[in-house]
């Protein structure tokens, strides 16, 4: 029994019910609950750890027996472990719920096999549905859970020809406004943005996410990475948050240590070295490419060495989206050996 | 009164008989007669010098008087001057068309004014339907009537970070079979392929348009270019057409040689430093930029130096289109300050 298109509509308001979460040691889950005949009769989320999972959450705004018979919408499958709060696939049996439609499977070894749980108990349940939105929103947290580390976002401009500047190492502005403003509005998304103190040094940027002039209520911690001190009237000392500085070049140290304080994303802003030893280690969960309609030629390249001697070790990439930005194209992509790429047809 | 749907089909059809007409020193070009209520009366289009112009063809299949109060839907401004046949212009007027659609306007100094005549007549004339793909048909005859030379396309394959190759030299296969086969489908539509010498001794290319193991019907002549002495074994001398070699670094000189020979359309294949040699040149009427999912570093770049020293110098191109061939994704611009992209909003 394929998924409805009531049953698809409340997966998209699931999902924006689960962004209204926190992100935390727990992810941000959706769900809500709706009558046989397709009637939304409750909404839920998960308002951070310690607190109900987003279908128990549903299920306490309807009288007891409401449930009977109805079908559980939710952004990912419901646990089946007892931690502070007890199992959703056996609340929602012992709910009468007959149906669940779930975007994506949970990856983790104690919580996972709820949907198994929910088949056993004569519950009809999908899988899949926005499979791929619900891990957008929170790929920090699978990186997480499956690698021990934040998710990263390796991010830069580059000419068409794949350069960060002239010969002169001018650059300002390679994309235009509408790329700009793109990255600002990830910067936002972003537990925390990383630099190299080249780029410190070279740019002194503000490290803030900004809309326009004003700033996004959500502030990236500064990360800056390297071994060359960072002048005491750098801009990034003044940016909200004090910034973190990592005095190597050891990133999986430095990933780990983020990791450590509950960081779940990153965004790397460059500069070309910086950028290029987060992929050369495979620390790039994502690929942010600003293309520009522009020629540069020169050795001003926005990735310089990445480790690759012959073609058979190119660093392949799925890409998921190529976005017009104006005049300029964002290149989203992943590498090609990530386990999110395997399902997909690359033609 | 703008142009209707009947007349919009008849352009695109118009443009499917210009392309049945030889290339030479006059353009394609393909002419419909509607009757006022949109039938197609006649259809005909241009078949080389000495022979009627597209109207004149289409208007020579009807009866005495068929054409009174018909709309003639054109791919270039009727003409207006005496050639080995008459002005078009006049052409229509005495045969009564009440109305006139065409997609470019006459570049000629000689042949333009046809509309104005037309409208000075009280004939309704409209101008702009299709322009860009009446333009993309006969741009070699354009850029030949313009600037006394081949219309060139400079065309690369890269890795999304610029490389043509790994560090080794390795670079088979970068793209995949989609963007391989676009390629060699837009050789088969050139007068000529041009390559330098380096390309020559490293890749041993064959310069043939293929279909699979097929060789497409049109062939361009082979151009190498550059000091270095060619193989006598080279693949390049069994070519179906013999090669021309220029020992210069002098493009100017060359283009000027291959206008003299009636080429009207160059494509550039390569390697790196002919490709920036053209752009440096200014001599690229046409970027195609193949870009494959990958990421390679290194120093084997698909451009070299172009000349540009600092950011206000950047070779800014117009993307007319950002084309997915299977997994890669192809360029296709001009230079921004050509002609063409002033009345195209680049944001």
């Amino acid at each position: 029994m394929a998924v409805n298109g009531t049953e698809r509509e409340a997966m998209s308001r699931a999902l924006e019910l689960a962004a209204r979460g926190p992100r935390g040691v727990n992810p941000q889950v959706g769900a809500l609950i709706l009558s046989p005949d397709g009637e939304v009769l409750a909404e839920g989320w998960h308002h951070g750890a310690g607190t109900p999972h987003a279908e128990v959450d549903a299920l306490s705004k309807l009288a007891p027996g409401a449930a009977r018979g109805a079908t559980a919408v939710v952004t990912l499958e419901p646990c089946n472990h007892t931690g502070r709060t007890g199992p959703c696939a056996v609340a929602l049996i012992e709910a009468g719920v007959s149906r669940v439609v779930y975007a994506l499977d949970d990856p983790g070894v104690a919580s996972g096999g709820g949907a198994e749980r929910l088949r056993a108990a004569g519950v009809s349940v999908e899988s899949g549905e926005q499979a791929d939105a619900a891990h957008a929103l929170i790929d920090g947290w699978l990186t997480a859970q499956r690698l021990g580390r934040p998710h990263i976002t390796v991010k830069w401009a580059q000419s068409l020809d794949g350069r960060a500047a002239a010969a002169d190492g001018s650059s300002q502005w390679i994309t235009g406004p509408a790329a700009r403003a793109d990255v600002h509005l990830r910067r936002a998304q972003a537990d925390a943005i990383a630099v190299g103190t080249g780029t410190v040094l070279a740019d002194d940027p503000a490290l803030t996410a900004r809309d326009g002039d004003a700033l996004y209520p959500n502030q990236p911690i500064p990360v800056v990475i390297g071994t060359r001190p960072t002048p005491s009237d750098a801009a990034v000392h003044r940016h909200p948050h004090p910034p973190l500085f990592y005095d190597t070049h050891d990133l999986q140290a430095v990933t780990a240590d983020l990791h450590a304080r509950g960081i779940q994303s990153v965004f790397v802003e460059g500069g070309p070295t910086l950028a290029s030893a987060f992929i050369a280690a495979g620390l790039a969960d994502r690929v942010l490419a600003y293309i520009a309609p522009v020629l540069l030629g020169g050795d001003r390249l926005a990735l310089t060495d990445i480790g690759v001697a012959s073609i058979d070790q190119a660093r392949r990439l799925t890409v998921t989206e190529w976005l017009p930005l104006g005049p300029d194209l964002l290149a989203i992509a992943r590498p090609a050996d990530d386990p999110l790429s395997q399902n997909e047809g690359t033609d």
